[in-house]
């Protein structure tokens, strides 16, 4: 493909695209086809000769598009949206062009330099306190995961690091100063048999994963319908003192502002409160908090958020994670992970080898971001950010947030307002309304009740014209409906109620 | 920005790309600003209000090209090359506007099977066994990873997992029927402790950074010139020795086909016998072997390669990984990763959470790449790929690897013909040779020579034409010149020799 056919090719399909949202409405959100159907459609080997570009183009439309799901669809209401903007598209475009493995500040100054500076900026607008800014009292700072998957896992290979250090005896000085170093690999070895990774049942599954990787034990903490689904004091306080007795040493904590199944909040006073009576904070061997606010994160950039959430307690944990590409208008991926001391990633995370040496980095100028993650190489991922950022503002980003919010508000007020039909389970809360089918009579058993919720789930989204996604609390079959994606509009949730209106009778009468 | 306003911006964009491409060679390769020079640039905080493109676009090039480091210049020597191609740009263009977190197979259908596809078409193209198809004899197959360090660690999870199942009795069953479950959990934890992961000492840092990760013992088994770099079956047979010896149980080795430093290949023969010999292949307790091919993987698109290399051999292996994005004309991110049995991986990484369930996946119909790799979310990485191979065909891509080889040994020989001046280190092996300065005088230290070589390396660098990296061997350092990349050309290849035999002239002299 020369540069004249790129040109034609590329120019097309920024036509294509541009139609493809104008017109997103009027397709189905989620692919219908079989599984297996792409196989049948296509070759069973790669050609040996090219292909002109219009042979391969004709494809994407008879064979791909079919078996697209629409995350940008205004009927998208399933888990959390997966964001698309313009100026973000922009951004992964000069990206793929600038490519560069990244993985040293050499191998590209502006990309370390721009994620820097962007994440500040991010801070700066959730109002984050101070210690997560690059340039903050504590040396801490930003950097772009792919996912808060691997956010969370980096924080427990840091955490389990910080906490080895300050519980085990180093090698060659103190009381580790007659060991050798065999011994030194036994003890570590036994130590972290005895660590434990909490998180709470409503914890995303990516906690329980990070520590399956590490190898370590993990507890999830049972948080109830009564407190709102948030982990609290006396919950946590009640399972440190468990692995207590149970000679475990917990080390990390995933906490949680927003959790996947309700959007709940745990309580972070609580927590730093359950923590000081365990291991004083800053004191060796405390526990490692990370909080995980993936999706609601995203809501901070309004200040009325900052208070209702009291962000400012974060500083008294040691890392947060946010994904601008779930309701921040950044294309996937972006998951912005702060950290209070960026040593504490460096210490667990630097394997060097020769041939990633280079002045810049010898000499300790500079920041390489492979010391901040799991992988080496990564892509030019803050030019998206910074784009975005700068072509909505933050006015821009709060008139978004607070514009979907109101959708998810209405929404429930639609529910209540036909309490004969549904009973809300939860919300709203940061645009998600988790919520139930009343019971047909009154000594409906509970399977009756998630029957019953479950037909009106199904059937809804069989139209095809909205997709919604469910989950179980307690044993209780719900349905979570989400107003978070930019292209859904107050008719759109009109219409999302007048379908569960009509849906709901059905089931109930029939 | 609206739909006109991105339509504009995309297509100015686009041109610019071409330019871009069209004029590289006139740029320096390695961006020469100062660290911290961006800071200095932008403002502390984001905007309150949107900006127009416009202001947003000219800091493209003021602010943030000064400080980007060209990966694909003609003169781009460095590390492994980072490649971009047209049809892969055309890719991400579709991939991002198509976005999706694709972590199941619902979430677009398209994404899971097209992965599915392409990956079969290039194990066949690579020429590797049947076994890591995903329609071969043993359930293998392949999925896209962001990078090879996270092939290396999800192999390293799963073969963990694996070794665990064939050693530890499992819970409720056989020796394990009258075991609690912490019983179990503390077994699992003891075996964990004397479990120790293999490479060797120039198998690339991502293994010992994925042992690290999972906080398990590591050894670098040393591999040594006269080998040709290679781990031989004594050396692999030694370090199993040695391991007994200290109670530690070998589970995983890191096998190379193309190290970093000098593209050696480890003998898959011998490591294979030295293994039977430790633990029948396929008895409880196996050793995993994990071949990282991430660079010279690439070449195996060349019968002759796949001849060379005996590729075949690997289906006596657990795990293969290349990555598209090095040398083969895919955009990062696009690490090929291949199983010969993907219940192993599934086993080790499945987590579930009610939010996710769906009927195509509850019902075992359908592959959710989601439990192939660490994090949850994923790119639709595999359109460029599907892109790269129809546009190139095999046999473009042949043409690409034979035609950026023979370059290697037409540089390799051009040093040969220059014996006075320089001493090959090693190669040209897959288009990289390693090289010093020859002694100045006949009694010159290792010192000296070292001081020399790096003096001619660093003129070289400072020239800002081209840019090579270097390493060390056996305390000897030595100067890597790779010839990979798309845009390089005989020509530059000449005026590299010119350059080198002036400075090395130069520094010989003086």
């Amino acid at each position: 493909m020369d540069a004249q056919e790129f040109r034609e090719a590329a120019n097309a399909t920024i036509d294509e695209i541009i139609t493809y949202f104008d017109t997103l409405g009027s397709r189905n959100v989620v692919s219908t086809v079989e599984p297996g159907y792409l196989r049948k459609l296509l070759p069973d080997e790669a050609p040996q000769e090219g292909e002109p570009w219009a042979a391969i183009h004709k494809d994407m439309e008879a064979k791909i598009m079919p078996g697209i799901t629409h995350w940008n669809h205004p009927g998208f209401h399933a888990f959390f949206p997966c964001a698309s903007s313009y100026p973000s598209l922009l951004g992964e475009l000069y990206s793929a062009a600038l490519t560069t493995a990244a993985f040293n500040w050499i191998c590209s100054p502006a990309v370390t330099e721009l994620e820097t500076v962007v994440l500040d900026w991010l801070a700066k607008t959730l109002g984050l306190p101070a210690c997560y800014l690059s340039t903050g009292p504590t040396r801490g700072g930003g950097v772009i995961q792919g996912s808060a998957s691997e956010a969370v896992l980096t924080a427990m290979v840091a955490a389990r690091d910080k906490y080895l250090r300050e519980t085990v005896p180093p090698l060659g000085s103190g009381e580790g100063a007659s060991v050798t170093e065999e011994e030194y690999e036994e003890r570590v070895m036994v130590k972290k048999s005895r660590m434990v990774a909490l998180a709470t049942t409503l914890t995303h599954s990516s906690a329980k994963k990070a520590a399956l990787i590490l190898g370590c034990r993990f507890r999830a903490i049972r948080v109830r319908e009564e407190d709102g689904y948030a982990l609290t004091r006396e919950g946590l306080a009640a399972a440190l003192a468990e692995c207590r007795a149970q000679g475990l040493e917990p080390f990390f904590l995933a906490a949680t502002l927003g959790t996947t199944d309700v959007c709940s909040v745990d309580d972070f006073e609580g927590i730093s409160a359950a923590l000081a009576d365990h291991v004083p904070p800053g004191a060796p061997g405390e526990v490692w908090v990370h909080v995980d606010a993936a999706y609601a994160g995203a809501a901070l950039v309004c200040p009325e958020v900052q208070e209702s959430t009291r962000i400012g307690l974060v500083e008294r944990f040691h890392s947060f994670d946010m994904n601008m590409h779930k309701w921040l208008l950044v294309n996937f991926d972006a998951s912005c992970f702060f950290v209070r001391n960026r040593e504490w990633l460096t210490q667990a995370l630097s394997v060097n080898q020769a041939v990633y040496g280079n002045k810049a980095s010898d000499g300790g100028l500079v920041t390489d971001y492979r010391e901040w993650q799991i992988p080496l190489g990564r892509r030019f991922r803050s030019l998206k950010i910074w784009f975005v950022l700068r072509s909505y503002g933050v006015k821009g980003l709060q008139e978004h947030i607070r514009r979907t919010m109101k959708m998810g508000e209405d929404f429930a007020g639609a529910l209540k307002d036909r309490s004969d039909l549904f009973e809300i389970v939860s919300g709203p809360s940061f645009a998600l309304t988790v919520f139930r089918l009343v019971a047909k009579s009154e000594g409906a058993s509970l399977e009756e009740r998630n029957t019953q919720t479950r037909a009106l789930y199904e059937k809804v989204n069989a139209s095809g014209k909205m997709w919604l996604t469910s989950t179980e609390l307690d044993g209780r079959f719900a349905i979570r409906l989400v107003t978070a994606v930019r292209t859904t509009e107050p008719e759109h949730i009109q219409t999302a109620i007048k379908t569960l209106v009509e849906i709901a009778e059905e089931v109930l009468r029939g």
